[in-house]
């Protein structure tokens, strides 16, 4: 009999966009409020430092400058899931170690990469969650994204589920999620505490259905996402469906032609950030893309245009 | 008519490797000597925290110690080149006016990347490039690698050569390496201070036959590459020839066999550095590789293997 | 002042899928019946021997088998673009000049490719449409899809419109392809006859709005997508709005889900075709995609359920 | 125990180039004589129809005549493998067949692929490899090689070699070419009966070191790769490495600056065949490229330069 984990996590934890002044600088102020909508439109816990957070733009100080201040301003309200990625399993660790310090709740960890070419072997994907799960007293998510160019097998991610003990949650956005979902689960055991989704919720059916408990999207409408997710595990599947295909055409726009811009436009737009231009050399948006994704936001009155008014 | 930059730099500039303890450390003493063997080696400069000086498995402040630490010790024996690519350009700004208030003669910056699908345009690489060169006052080497996913054309490198003012480097380690530096010098009207190459040397003959006027090699053996760039640069091709023809079987085993981890094995062997672990999680070398690239060293008499006897 | 193009061909040009028997042989009966109800169900033209009707599973002979059976089965009640992209300039011609004397109305091509590495300089492709152009007599559609793994910039694409007479529709479905769409129309200065996009719909609307005049759907669902390009080409892009919305679920799963199986997999469902294998080695149909894209279709009373009953 | 397999095939086996007219025709005659040559020049057997070959820019139709000729010319003067790949199970099984039943010796072909894109699972590559073999008698080379942009690992390589009859020869020639052949003879358990190299022999010492029975190079200098093999077949380990740091010169010209390129430049060269144009859109082989390659082939007194004289 495969005993269930006890779930720590579930719901709707979308990735917090990091605000930045004109003149590139975080602002900090920005990103309070940036958290604080996204907590008041109903997000069950949060993600900073994700790639749609513009992580890989940021210097080792910044990291973790907001790290400490959002943990600090977030005061426990949700939970927080911090991103420590590094190619270096030493570096790795001792981001997730102070992460862990200051309060984080989860880790989310893409498996070793570098630029187009540097990659490792599956070996030493496992001893680097390995390593990095003695380290820490914390759940770890793996990141199962294109961005890190490194098929890992569902064969493989169970394994690292079974055998590594902070390795429970799983963060799934390479194609055939739904199906890779399923195959995690069965393969696992039982060790799977957090079968999960992303990429912007456009899967977000199909992976519900497979078993996903929880889904990281884009930030810029959890008003819109969160009662997807509350029907669905109410067992109201047809409202569930009905929401979804509701918010569908504003989750097009987000993943197919704005991507990580989308939450910082609507924020701006609705006045909840001061500045939505992304770090350069980061192109700003597009502003055709633009105004499609603000008139549809606006035809399903996004909270996010009203929240701070 | 076309002016001839003065050419500021030339030769031979191999990359200098980061030894670590055996618990993952900076090793400093080993870096140290690790340089003054490179020094004493031929090299007519030295290039740091490169891809093969594992860059990408240090954190920011190991870079900064680094930097600070080999530009004292060298204490303007040679010339420094320092990588300071960040898919920022405030932060590549930021890290390159750090290194050049430390001492660098010159930075080498790839274009922005990160992983396996985060790319910029063309023009957006030019204003990386043009606001990178507003805030220093030292020339700057483009890397133009397969490491980067970033194809730039020679005509996009030859404009930002004759646009932008301290571009006027470039290390050329891509497919149709030679054509491509051929192309970058006539495109270049005279702008392209430095056609370089790199790629260990495997490409060398034909390169400096298109005007390759320098080359960044592995750290391993400046001994055995510095004659043949003498001979070909004093109008002597055919003892280039023959003497590149007589280190090529350790060049292709470098470049094919051990890739980064082979001047840390070599140095290793002859007492250099204390260890020649990579930072986890890359892998130690291949047992067969190393034994083959220590063959082939001792058979070529590298100094490195006696240089601390 | 730019003279506007006469445009030959508007509108929806699905994909017919290419219907096999359970043994893997060509299914010619089901084919006809599948190119029928796609006429039925309201396409402009259709589209053969496309990646979405697995081309790259096909002998030579079968192409030429398909060409034939297909255009003279439909006997010009629509045009038909045929597919003949090849390596070879030489066997691309060879294959476009029979697809014309068969009676094709437009050649979609994608630039040469091979696997993984083998690509060709932006001068290459120049010279392979060139050559193609000069020995045809009809529209070429130059395919831009990430299969051919070719960056093709939009100014690449624009010159090859204003200069190589054949080469005036574009199908657009990279990243980005509304803004392309806008680049390669003002580029083209008048030349760019149709600008059109693909990828199953699921970026229409700001394609629309960026001035495409076709789309190049899958063959599931030409009702669906017919009447929100008649409302937005006359002028009524609310409708076209409200249409694309109701769609969209059953376009998502498409495109993210089931892939070039969905069409096959509705018309099998709906009686149309026989059997909805897809040639082996591609794996049949996940059944938990199939059921979902089922019951999507079932809830837009989709024709294709109906059209044989 | 392991049984160890009877060999049937070892040594070199080169690839034979495709000798187009000027027009880009088949040139028959100028086949013959390469083939010819490459026999005369020490070749242990030929592969015809690989990438080196062109096969991407050839109609099935050629494909036919090329095998149908070249095997009735070789008349079995040396077995030859015939290339016959191909995405779809079933045409490659066609094409396997019609080769064998024209006295191929053995089948080289790659997984399925196409494009940048198409791919299939492990599950779908061992079921195409083992239909393949149900339908053929004689031994099928798996052909693992970067153009098909599918990792396979020495695991999944292993496996089949155990579980599919037919599966027998493996040419490795992804990077850790010499680790991976190690891997895959252990794991086979004496089911790998030829573990071979390719890749123009640039990393042959460290395969042959790892176990390597054949090799399949480019065709333009047998004469210099057949002495190696010899040597070290024969246990005189150190004359094969004096001997091949002799010719390496020659194939590090063609593995990094020629490629397909070279061997036909060399042919024509020496007279072997009538022109050395690769099928267009390939572009012709770069004059400096090409200088180095005859300047280098010279020096080494290459057989090819002198054969037809």
């Amino acid at each position: 009999m495969i005993t269930q984990p006890t779930v720590r996590y579930r719901g709707l934890f979308p990735v917090v966009p990091t605000p930045f002044t004109s003149l590139g600088e975080l602002d900090l102020d920005s990103q309070k409020r940036c958290v604080d909508f996204m907590i008041d439109a109903g997000s069950n816990g949060l993600c900073i430092l994700a790639n749609y957070s513009e992580q890989f733009l940021l210097s080792d100080e910044e990291r973790e400058t907001l790290t400490r201040i959002i943990l600090e301003h977030v005061a426990g309200r949700v939970p927080v899931i911090v991103t420590t990625s590094h190619f270096s399993t030493r570096v790795c660790k001792e981001r997730s170690k102070r992460a862990a310090a200051m309060g984080a709740s989860m880790l989310m960890v893409m498996p070793p990469y570098h630029g187009a070419t540097f990659r490792v072997s599956e070996t030493q994907i496992h001893e680097f969650y390995s390593q990095l799960s003695d380290s820490v007293k914390i759940p770890i998510m793996i990141q199962d994204a294109p961005a890190a160019g490194t098929a890992m097998s569902a064969p493989l991610l169970a394994r690292m589920a079974r055998e590594i003990e902070q390795v429970c949650y799983f963060k799934i956005e390479v194609a055939g999620a739904a199906a890779k979902l399923r195959e995690i689960i069965k393969l696992g055991e039982g060790t799977v505490e957090g079968p999960w989704d992303g990429e912007e919720a456009i899967t977000l059916l199909p992976d519900l259905d497979a078993g996903a408990t929880g889904s990281m999207t884009g930030g810029g409408f959890p008003d819109g996402i969160r009662p997807i997710l509350d029907a669905y595990f109410a067992g109201r599947r047809d409202e569930a469906v009905n929401l979804y295909e509701r918010w569908l055409p504003l989750i097009n726009i987000e993943n197919k032609q704005c991507g990580l811009l989308a939450a910082k436009s609507l924020m701006k737009e609705g006045g909840v950030i001061e500045c939505e231009q992304p770090r350069h050399p980061l192109p700003a948006i597009d502003q055709d893309a633009r105004a499609i994704l603000i008139e549809t936001a606006k035809r399903l009155d996004a909270l996010v245009l009203r929240w701070s008014k």
